[in-house]
This record gives structure tokens, sequence and C-alpha cells, in this order.
């Protein structure tokens, strides 16, 4: 082993979720104050705060070995990185967000190629720039602090906007003609980094059990005993994520089943299994889950 | 299956609670700020905010198909709709609340009958003066708006109020001589809608799911090792709540016991299991409890 | 039995966190505003709000059975009572604090022995009294109502401080030259008292499930399935706490594996556990453990 | 004089700004705790807290003395007691607020009298029946509990509620079609207790200094310097409110102008003044205005 | 000059509110987190956090030129120190502080004769031991950490203890029987440090800036206009705390009216001024009053 | 008049300020949640919510007829617009903000010259691209999205960052070598706009307006009386801001004066009025001062 990892932590909105996340995983970070280095509890890793948005920047230009952001500004740099996994934070519900584009609800513009000659505004400016121009439609595209939403139609004629739900958006009476591209957050690290055999089980395990941690959020274990002659008809309820585990108990009549269910459809499955002759049904939560 | 579910969420001081348990029993509820339609993640249903006061009406109309509300408010409205079930939550520590008839501490006031002609401050207007009338005793019934326990005697001789542990009352001085009802939450339905095969069906899973959660909340679980010569010993420590699971062991001198708490006999229990030769003692939380 | 246990929890900065620990034990504490008598769900217990500082006192006494409280304080009062566990919060992030000797930075003393004659600010008199006895230094020891550490150089040449990580004496920078006394939260109790059966039948009973509710804070659940054949490497890469729990399955040619961990070393170890063949590697949360 | 003056401060969402106003008037209120009998720093006075909706009642009965309480609910009451003074707080942004009638507003309803055989949904249930049948316009009113604007068009056909600017009532989408009434604070008084000399003094000597109060938030005061020459061009720019106190200085050049001016015109006459030739143009606060 | 002055600011209880006081009197002290050493906008002051109980100790050892503190603390302590002023927040409500001995309420003790060879608790230990020693009763004196109220009966037989109100103390069931010593905050000074000019007036230019703001919490200023026919009867109404400044008017005929006010009789010259023929009157606040 | 005045109010870190300054100018701002729409009680004036940022871009395209931005955006922008006054908010603290170009604290450059070729991270990026130009000096500037003051020396060797008291920048170890623009708010115009006249008429009050609210946070009034003999020693110790009003009074011996001071010259100045013999002096609040 040579040196420490050098993480990138996302500063900002995603801040306090990545630290929550982290926690989950078994690393506690503590962001103290101001500082932008916060510590954790690991000696092989150096933690430094930066914004989504430059993180890309820092772990091509290899000042950091490894950092968490949106692969979409990963991809609005251009630059160079690998990616060891993404982390859709909470699968089931999918939060992954989009990048649309977006205009006046009472306009008529219904594709990209009705905004010829006309001023978009964006955050996301060379992913918007490609975007028009893989359609060859003209556009100025103007760089946005922030507040993009309430820009149309006095301030610019159509945006590219992250949205999750797409209420905010409804909510400045605007609406969405395309998606130009999706993201979600990717743990990703420096190319030369990567090829240390170190660092690299060292961001694998991070990547494990990070995904182990989100897995858990969205998983809960459900234990239930049902007697041998009801066995089929309680496992046929179960959907197929993982074999469930099927104990054998002193009473040979009887079996313990133990086994992990999406959290989304336990309240389908319980009066199921209630029906089919299951007793003593348990569900508990999970910290990790690694199937 | 034809429709939605339309059901009526308590607007008010049980609000933040029936969020919260029906987010533990599988459904999310997201309340938006000022609408009384907050969303739930299930197609099936669509929610609405209404004071329990109120519900058993709206539910009766058949504008609502199902609702929660004490059974306080069901009787003071007289109207006629379908009990699915009661709701205790958290049932050990015996949450009931009471409707009391309260005079001031230090009046000759003893039963009900020493109030002939005097005037009782409510808000249950009309269940108070059922009591009064079964009693055959002649009282002036008057509304209150709230803070009820403050009138007498200046604004009042005598109240009904409702009461969780009498503490409010004490504290105003006031002394408890009768109680006039009892109630708790319950779940209640349209009595058409109940007929309807799938509406039943999905009233019935509510509440099969909601007494899961509210089960869980006075439950643990417990899990040991022991061996087979201390097993008598240890199962006789163990209340009759519902049979352990006894599983069997690779080492086959040892067995493994999980099984069902209340919470608050097990303070008592661990430690005449560690007595009785219980070892690896665990409890741990759970989510939903069906027994 | 006759009678009641007379129980001190301590007020101030370990107030909460004492009322968390027992509510995590089974016993629910509720501190009702500014009395000083909270009530407890166990109506075998009276508690009591008393300053850590006063415990040994009024537990010498006989006001009080039992009480937690610092064993520097009872150092410090130089009273017989009995200790019947040390509590250590979170043992394996090691919180014992330490009080100790602290001088200015940039101040050329090394060792107590240069002190001769100085004045020390300090809560801690008469354990700092004794301690240069001890060593035949000669000092004036004054008695600090707080803000110790700001005193030296201009209030104090030195001063003898309570401490856990180091970091508020290094903001103030002082220099810690040496350790007087370690000190953690004990349950003690009075000598008569415990000589009770029914009294110590009592406090062991508290400490067992304070302990275990302790212990459970860092260690957490891991179940997993291996194949009979990977069964070994999978135990190997297990820490040696207690012997993992080994279940039979109905498939002969798996087992189910249930053990207790660490909290802070499952991260190193379901990388590895993973690798070794072990799958459905879950892990959840405990409330109490006791091994 | 005879015993004490016993006043009615309306309890709830009043209760604040009416113990803020209480304040500046010099009258200090301690609401303490969870006590409906606050105390208040005027041995004369008796304070009791009361919702605004049993004020009428209370204070007709004799039980109270005086009170404050919206002329809504003295009108719904049917009861008879004097209005000894309104308290437009704020006159000059106009805070009286109206009791509407609104109907849904993609609905067809112009007219009360579009609303014959339906039902109506208001917490003012009196008013709201008299206003109909002065139309002769049979409609069922049905009590509201609370949540009235969002019973259209489900839980009712059209409302009577309360609004001050509209807004919430739009956000409902909801159209108004008629005001039943207008309505401010009154101080009410029982009718015969203001025939008592002393009674009638201590309500009077209230209205005054609460009127002080509230004029004093919607005033300002305004100094300035002008020669005599340019005395009655700055004179005409401000407003007639009363006529400014003109002092002569030492400099017998010049004069001293002392006026309060409506604190929403300063913006306008600021700039006039100085065109005019003013000079040390200051804007001070005011506590208390009896003009 | 030489130097700066050295001034403890009181640590705890008192300090927002002192840090406040000077705010008022002209003088910001920024607070820094942590530090003791908080910063003011005046460079001729240097400022520390002290603890009121340690004040007298470091202004007579002369570590500090100055501080404030209560006169209990400084006589507890026994020191030499001068007394700049005393600083009474608030005057005209009389927010004097008082140690009293206090007994059970129902205890049979009348006077400290009756608490001969008993134990007292106390925070102020050697003015409770020299005031029974003045009265020739022997008890036994023992220091309490805080929460003295709570512990007669059961861990000390009365307490001296500070109240304003006495209402902690009859919350505890607790029964005054007499004053030990009244007791306010004081700006104290070394000796020495006073014997220097430039220093005293320092001191002394603070106590009145102090004085100042604390004059005007509790005055207002008062402005009306009066025709000369009726100023003897307008002044006559006014308390004579300063004579009023009576100013010529370009109208012969009238005179304006400026003074100053107790704030607590504003409410009852008004009404009066009204009816002796004042008009435009105006109640304004204030900073700062030497009369 | 035709139409509106367009008004951009500075979103973000200076919003709520802006906000508070209105107020005290004289137009309430309302701030409606999520909306950039805010509303205001001028009929004739629009708000809108935009960063400073980009503020010049919207004021110079005339979307804006006038806007409150720093006149560092303003250069940064390179547009042409009016500026119709500075806001020197709380003039005498001098709040002005430095942009600066800072390196590490130990590093050895000392001028802009020493960082030929290296990179510069700034928010500033076109001023800083000036700066460099103009001085011959060849770096790479490289837009910061925010942490700044955390880049050197990692991710930059230096930066150009704002700053108004430099604590940030020596809490993370930074230098300052030079000053790279000095800024504060200005309220600019679009220039069209203001060669209209109506427009030009209402952002000059709004200017007028704005100075006489922050003017008034900085000063206070002083009223005394004294002697005619002591007159000339009183107008001695006035500082020489304005000329002081000075009332003759009833008693002809005597006069009034009254006058508008700094505020931080307030403590130094009412002693030695005193000393002069200044009686009745009070220092009382201003809202707005024109002088």
């Amino acid at each position: 082993m040579s040196g420490k990892l050098r993480l990138g932590i996302p500063k900002g909105s995603l801040q306090d979720a990545t630290i929550a996340l982290f926690g989950r995983a078994g690393w506690n970070i503590y962001a103290n104050g101001r500082s932008y280095f916060p510590s954790i509890d690991d000696d092989d890793i150096e933690c430094m705060l930066i914004r989504a948005q430059e993180m890309a920047r820092y772990v091509e230009h290899g000042v950091l070995d490894a950092g968490l952001t949106g692969i979409d500004w990963v991809v609005e740099s251009g630059l160079d990185v690998v990616s060891a996994t993404s982390l859709t934070y909470a699968k089931q519900s999918n939060r992954k967000v989009r990048w649309v584009l977006a205009v006046p609800e009472d306009s008529t513009y219904q594709r990209a190629e009705d905004l010829d000659g006309l001023t978009i505004a964006t955050e996301l400016v060379e992913v918007t720039k490609r975007y028009f121009a893989s359609k060859n439609v003209s556009v100025k595209v103007e760089f946005s602090w922030g507040a993009t939403e309430v820009k149309p139609p006095t301030l610019a004629d159509a945006i590219v906007e992250v949205t999750e739900t797409g209420s905010s958006l409804k909510a400045n009476r605007l609406r969405i003609i395309d998606t130009v591209m999706e993201s979600e957050t990717h743990l990703i690290a420096n190319k030369a980094a990567y090829q240390d055999q170190w660092k690299r089980e060292k961001v694998d395990s991070l990547a494990l059990m990070l995904n182990a941690a989100i897995a858990a959020q969205g998983h809960v274990g459900l234990m239930l005993n049902v007697q041998q002659a009801n066995l089929a008809a309680v496992i046929s309820v179960l959907p197929a994520l993982n074999s469930p585990t099927i104990s054998t108990l002193s009473n040979a009549d009887w079996v313990a089943v133990n086994t992990i269910l999406q959290e989304d459809v336990v309240r389908v499955v319980i009066p199921k299994l209630k029906a089919a002759g299951a007793t003593g049904i348990v569900e508990y939560p999970l910290n990790k889950v690694v199937l």
C-alpha cells in the first residue's frame, strides 16, 4: 500500500445526503464547520469538499483519486475519467434526474427545431450546445447563474434545466418538449489511480459498501413460519428477487422462511402470505444488503 | 376493479401521526403544503384531508369510501357507517382516550345527578345530551369552541372533555366524576362501498397493514442460542405470546430460539434468560408484526 | 420486597444522553420541564435529577440507593460507595475522558515538577491536590467556576481540565503534559442498599440492561448463506468475537450463518465474505446485545 | 372605584397580535404557558383568554366586563353588547376582513340567487342564514369545522368564508360572487358594566391608548429646517393631516417644522420637501399618536 | 494615556443581556463563538469573559482593571474592589434580586434561629455562614452545585437561594423566612487602576453611558402642542421628573411641550393631557437619557 | 407617464438585506415563496429577482429599466449601463468589499508578477484577465464555482476572491498580495430608460430615499437643553456634521439644541456635553436622514 486515497465529496445540495450515505455504508465523515477538509474515520482516505461541477476537472488532473458527482457534470466537462459505479440512490423509486428542454406553456414551440435563432438559458452550456448541434439547430446558448426556470419568456426563449418530477417547471408555466440527457450520481476515479491495485481495491470496496447501503434503503427482511404443507403456496407468493432461506425447525412439520423483499411490495405480499397460511410474519429493517 | 378508493385522512392533531403510521405500514403520503389533497404512492387510492369531526358525515354521504377518525365523532354524528377496524395505536400502553364529566375540584358535585339545572360546556354536544337524558338529568349543554377546561366554575358549572391521562384537567383544578364515553381511532367505511368486493379488499388490506405497523411499535424480536439441556428452562421464561421458532443448528447440541416479545417485558425477561443459560441474546427492531 | 429503588440521574450535560440510554435499555424516563423528579415507567424505581458532582454525596448519605455519575466526581468526593458497573458508552470508540494537566503551548513547563509555587485552576480541586502532593510539588490550587481553558497564562499558570479529544485545549493554545486521572460513567450504589437482596438484584438488572443497550450501539447483526464447501472460508473471515450461529437449511448443501459484529469492522469484512462465497449478505440493526 | 375590570383577550390567531398591541399601548400582558388567566401589570384589570367566537356570549352574560373580538362573531351570536371602539389595526392599509360568498371558479353561479336548493358550508352559520333569508333564497347551511375553502365542489356547492386578500380562495380555484359582511376587531363591553362610571372610564382609557398605539404604527414624525422665505412652499407640500408645529429658532431667518405624516406618503413627500428648500430632514419613529 | 482598559464581561446567564446593554450604550461587543476574548469596537478596551463568581477575584488581583458582576459575588469573595456604579437594569420595575432563606412550605421553621444544628444548602457559602454567625445560630452550610431549590427536605433542611419573584421557590413548595442579602449588578474596578486618571475617566464614561442606556429603556419622550391658556393645566398633569421644555411657536398663542416620562405612567398621563387641552400628542422612543 | 418601472432586485445573499432596506426607505416588497416576481406596494414599479451576476446583462438589454447589483459584476459584464447612485450600506463602517489577489500564506509570491505561468481560480474571470493583462503577466484564469478560498495550493496557485474583513482568507491560510478592485452596491439603470423623464424621476426618488434610509442607520438624533451662557461651550463639542437647530424657549435664559450625530461618536460626545453644562440630554432613533 502506498499513500492515501484522495476522495472528493460533492459540496452543496448533495453534501448532507452523501455524508449520510457514507455513514450508513460504514464511514463516518465529520464536516467541521467551514473547513473544506472533513475528517473521516478511515486512515486510508483523505476527503475534500468540491463542487459537483468541478469534480471531474480535479479527478482528471489527478489532484483527487476519486470523487462523487453527477454524470451530467462529467459529460459537461468533456474530460476523461473512469466510472467505478453509478449510485442510483434508492433505485426502486427511480430518482434519476433529467435535463430537459422546456418552453413557455402557451408558446407554439413543439420541437428543438422550432427554436432556431432563439436564446436558450442553461447551466449546462456545453451539453446543450452539442445537443442542438446534433440536430443542426442554430441557437444562442447563454450561461444562467440560477433561477433558470423563471427566465422564459422575458429573459430567454427556452431553457435546458434539471428536473426530478417536473413540478417546479410546471409551477413556472413551462412545458417540456424534449429530454437532453439523463443523469445520476457516479463514483468516478482518475484513470491512472484506478490502475494502482491498492487504490482500485479501495475504490471498489467503497462502491460495494455504498451500493449495499443504498440497497438496504429500499429493501426489508421478512421472516415467517409455515407448515410444510403450505410451503409451496407461501413460496409462490414471494417475488423472485433471490431465493428465500428455508430453515429446519425442531418441530419437523414446520419450517422458517427468511427472505429479502423490496420495501414497496410488502403491502401487497403480506396479505397474500397470510392467506397462504404463513404465521408469525415479521418485517425487520436492514442496514446493508449484498444479494 | 373499477375506480379508486377515496380515503379521508384526519386533518389536525392526528394528521402527522396518521401519515407516519401509513408510512410504517407501507404507504407514503405526501402532504404538500396547503393542499388538502395529499398525494400517495398507490394509484388505487385518492386521499383527502378532512377534519375528524366531519369524517363520518362525508363517508356516510359517499363522498369518501373510507376514512380514519375517532369513534367519538362517529357516534356524535349519529350517522351510519361501517368500522373496518379499530386502530389502538400502541396497544400495550392503552392510549384509548376518554370523554369525562369533570367538575371543579372543590365543588360538592359527586354524580351527574347533582348537576340538574346547571350548564355543561363541551365540544361533544349530542353525546353529552344523550348521556344526561339517559339519566333523566336536565342540564343546559353549551357548545364550547375550545379551552373547555378553563371554563368551570366561571363560564360553566361542569364540562365533558376528552382526556388521556387526566393531567390537564388536574392542572385546571377539575375533578372527574364519570366517564361519558371511551374512544379510539377507527378505519370507517361507507356501507355501500364496503359491499363492493374490490373496495372491501382494499380497505381490509389497509386494516391489516396498519395493525401490523402498530403492533411492531410495541414488539421486538429476540434471538438467542441455548443448549438442548437448557431449552426447557429458557422456554419457560418466555411469555406465551406466540410459540417461539426453534431452529436446528449444525452443532446438534444447540438450538437457536427466535421469538417476538412485547417491548415492555424485555427488561424483565433478558436477565431471566441469561440466568437460564441462554447466550448470544440479541434484541432487534421490527417494522411489522402479523402474529 | 419493600419500598423502591431511589435512583439518581445526572443533571446537566449527561442528562439527555442518560435518559436516551435508559430508553434503549427498556426504561422510559419522562423529564417534565423544570421538575427534578422525572417519572419512570417502573413502579419499583423513583428518580431524582442530581448534579454529577453531588451524586456520591447523596448516595453515600443513603438519600439515594444508587446513581449514575463519573468516577472522577466519586474520587473527588472521597466518599465510600460501591460501583455496580462502569458504563463505557460506546466502548469501541474509546470515549473515556481524561483529566489532564495542561500548560500554555509556548511555555517551558514539561512536567508537574516544573510548576512548583505556581497557581493551578481546576474544577477537580481535591484530586489535583492529591496528585501534586504525591509528587511532592507545592502549588496553589484554585477552584475554577468554568471556562478553565481560557485562564492560562493570564488567570492561572496551568490547569487540570477534562478532555475527550484534546481539541478544545489545542484551540486555546494549551499543551498537555500529564494525565491526572481517567474517568467514565459508573452506576454506583450505597453500601448498605447494595447488601439488600431486592435492591441489589434491581441494580444488577439495570447494569445488565444498560450494558446490553450500550453494546448494541456498537454492534450489528449479520446474516448470510453459504454452501457447505465454502463455510470454512467464510468463518475464517469473521472476527472471533463470539462463535457464529450456523443453521441447517432445507437445502442440505447450504447453511445460514448469523453473527454479531462490531460495527466498525463491517466495511472490511463484507467485501471479504463476498469474495469467500457468501451470498444474501444482510446487515441488520440491534437494540440490545448480551454476548 | 369598586373591584376590577374583567377583560377578555381573544385566544388563538389574534392572541399574539393583541398582546403585542397592549404592550405598545402601555399594558404588559404575560401569557404564562397553558394558563388561561394571563397576568397584566395593572391591578385594576383581570384578564382571561377566551375564543373570539365565545367573547360576546360571556360579555353579554356579565362574566366579563369587556373584551376584544371581531364584530362578525358579535353579530353571529345575536347578543346585545356595547362597542366601545373599533380597532382598525393599521388603518391606512385597510385590513378589514370580509366574509364572502364563493363558488367554484368554473361553475356558472353568478349571484346568491343561483344557489337555490344547494349546500353552503361556513363557520358563520347564523349570519349566512340571515343573508340568504333576506334574499328569499332557500339553501342548506352546514357548519364547517375548518378547511372550508377546499370543500367546493365535492363537499359543498358554495361557501361563506373570511378573507383578507382573496389569495387563499383563488389558490383553491374559488370565485367570489358577493360580500356577506365586513368585519374588524372591536372592544366590546357589557351594557350594565358600561353604565358604571369607573368601568366606563377604564374601558375608554383602553380604547384611547389602543388607538394611539395603532395610529403610531401607520405614522411617523418628520422634522426639518427651512428659511422663512421657503416656508410657504414647504407647508404646501405637507398633507393636511394636522397643522405642523412651527418653532422659532435663534437664527430668526429660519424656522423648524415638526409634523406627523402617514408612513406611506413619506416616500413621495420627502423628495418634494427637498425640492422646496427644506434641509436637515429627519424622519423618526413614534410609539403613540393622539391627534 | 497609557495602555488599555482590561474589562471583564460576565459569562453565562448575564452575558447576552450585558452585550446588548453595551450595544445600546454605544459599544459593540462581538462574542465570536467559543473564544473568551470578545472583540469590541473601542481600541481603548480589551474584553474578557469571566464568570460572575470569579470577577472580583481577578479585578482585585489586577488582572482586570474593571468588570461587571453582581454585588453578591463581590461580598462572597471578601475582596476589596471599588464600585464605580450600580447598574439597576430597568430601575422602575425593581429588578434587584434577593438571596433568601427558604424552608419547606409545610415545615414549622419560622426564623433562622429555628434551624440550629441543621443543614443549609447554598451557592453563597461565605455570606450564608456570616449571616448565621451574626445570629449565633450553628448550622452546617453545604455548597450546592445547582438545583438548590429541589433539595429540601430530602437533601437539605433549608436553603439560601437567589430569587427575583419567588415563583420558582413557590413552585418547589418552599417558604421564604428571611432575606439574607439584596444584590444587583455593579461596575467594579481595581483600586489602583481607579487611581489612574485615564482609566478612571474611561470607567466613568462607561458608567455614564451604561446608565443612560438603562434609563432609556424605562423612559419615553412626549411632545404635544397646547394653547397658552391651557398650559398650566397641562403642566400640572405631568410628573415632576424634570421640568418640561416649552418652546415658542410662530403662532404666539400656542407653545410646544417636550418632556421625558417614565414609560409606565404614560397610559395614565395621556388621557389626562387630552382632557386638559393638549393636541398633537406624540410619544417617541429614546436610545439614551441623561437627565 | 407611461407604464411601469421594471426593477431588478438581487437574488441570493443580498436579497434579504435589500428588501429590508427598501422597507426602511418606504417600499414594502413581499417575496412570496418561490416566485421570482415579488410584489411591491407601489403601482409604478414591477420587481423581478435576478442574480447579481446577471443584473447588468438584463438592464443593458432593456428587459429591466433599473436594478441593484455590485459594481464588480457590472464591470465584469463589460456592458454599458448608468449608475444612478452608489449605496454604501452603512457608510461609517466602510463596508466596501474588495476583490483581492491571495496566495498561500507560506508561499514566496509577493506580487502579481511572481505568478507568471500559474493558475488563478476566481469567479470574476474577465476582470482578473484584464488585471493580469495590464501587468503583462501571463496566467491561466479558471472559473471557480465556489469554495475558491480552499483551492490553493492544491487546486490553484492563487485566487482572486471577494472579502470584507479578510478573516475568511486568513482562516484558510492565504495572504493578500494585491487589491484587484473595490466594489459596492449600485442602483444601475438602462441608458434609454434613464433618458425618459418619468423613469428618471422614479429612479432618482428611489436613490434619494434609499440613501436616506442608509444614513439613518448610522445616525441618531440628540436633543438637550442649555443655558445661553453655556451654549457656545456645548456647540463647540458637537461635530461639524451639520449646524444644530437652536430653538428659543419660553424661559428666555435657556435654549433647546437638536442635532444629528454619527452614532459611533455619541459615546464620546455625551460625557463632554454633560461637562459643558447640557441637561436633559436625550438620544433618539431615526428612520431617515436627508442632510
